[in-house]
């Protein structure tokens, strides 16, 4: 017996093209993000890896990437479930903020070591700003003490886990098919647990936005093969050697 | 303490358009649809009814028209339940037929008993024909004997009623707004339920496309208000009027 995972992680949103950080900001899909969600929807049909459950963060750009892919592979039907816990990493203070000009202002060690270190968070935000999400229906079932004002990716794979064995695991033994919506960090954490990626690979790793990433897992809902496969593998290498020359 | 419950039924579908015969056949909202969706949203938002939990048929025309309402109401990421028990009227061997040819070949007498008894079916759907869901893996879970093959309004009322008990009152006993986002038939049922209506009086009904209709209900789960209350009233009126005057 094997069980059937899939993630998605949401295609390009507003603040992308506009270049600031997101993190809980609930901005929307860009014309692009919709596109690249309505190729993940032809991938899971082409390939006929038909999703029985859905399970979403509580953010907008992964909802629609969800309900747009389903729809275009007829499984707009399928249950669904949705966690603040598969949301992106919390940025903090640096929520709202333009990428180019923060790295300006902190130098590019400061900045890196924020973007990319496995357990250094940013500064927390200030509650009640323009960016927090305090007082935000969608969190209102949230005490304050676990609703998060910053987090390092360290932060992300610890509130996700609990769910990951709470909820997906159940799903999974269910015999389901799975797809999971969610954000770079989010799924970035889902992906050290499956693959048992060390800090260092895993704030190195890229998990390309809109390419089903399937995972055939074993009786210990353990990789088969570890990292998993790209539904379109060609469009993934491309996407993933695209982010690593923008470093250089 | 009191319980807020919001009807609202899917807009103008693909088939709407070519006069045929829908029931469980999985058509599309059309571009007239999309924008009703979107209106009953803008509705909701206004009036600062905004859901907690959705519950919808396992159709495409109610789960667009319930997604894009949430989206413009930001309520996207509410908690969701479908239930094939929210269903349009299975419309049995009529599925799939063009309506003016239809009244051609049964005569007016027939063919308005089909339409608008309250217990007369049409006759049964051919198992494994073009327009049967027989075999939709959305199905998969509803052995032979009761994956309906014809339905009349009674038969409607008879499957949703357990769905209102077992699924939605709950969901009202714990304080959640209720939007319940389904078909013509399925929510004259539900309506009948709530505002006891007999028989002749919901076969009369009609309930508009697109416009949020709310009741508060009391400890018994029974409307304050009989009839509730539609949020674009205005609408609500000359939409009964025009359904009204399309008969004579």
């Amino acid at each position: 017996m094997t069980y059937r995972l899939i993630l998605l992680r949401h295609g390009n949103s507003e603040w992308n093209a506009k270049n600031l950080f997101t993190g809980w900001v609930d901005v929307d899909l860009n014309a692009q993000g919709v596109e690249e969600a309505q190729r993940g929807g032809e991938l899971l049909r082409d390939r006929d890896l038909l999703p029985d459950v859905l399970h979403t963060s509580v953010l907008r750009r992964a909802i629609r990437t969800a309900n747009i892919a389903l729809e275009v592979a007829d499984r707009q039907w399928i249950d669904v479930r949705r966690s603040w816990r598969l949301n992106e990493r919390h940025y903090g203070g640096l929520q709202g903020k333009d990428k180019k000009q923060t790295l300006e202002e902190l130098g590019e060690e400061q900045f890196m070591l924020f973007r990319r270190s496995y357990d250094t968070p940013p500064p927390a935000i200030e509650r009640g700003s323009e960016y927090d999400q305090a007082g935000d229906p969608r969190y209102a079932g949230l005490p304050p003490e676990i609703l998060p004002a910053t987090e390092c990716l360290k932060d992300v794979v610890e509130r996700m886990l609990p769910y990951w064995y709470d909820a997906i695991v159940p799903d999974l033994r269910d015999g389901k098919t799975v797809l999971v919506t969610a954000h770079g960090n989010s799924l970035r954490a889902l992906v050290k647990h499956l693959d048992n990626l060390d800090e260092q690979t895993v704030v190195g790793l890229n998990i390309p936005t809109g390419i089903p990433l399937y995972y055939e897992l074993d009786d210990n809902f353990k990789p088969v093969t570890p990292g998993g496969e790209y539904l379109d593998p060609t469009a993934a290498k491309e996407a993933i050697e695209a982010v690593k020359n923008q470093g250089r």
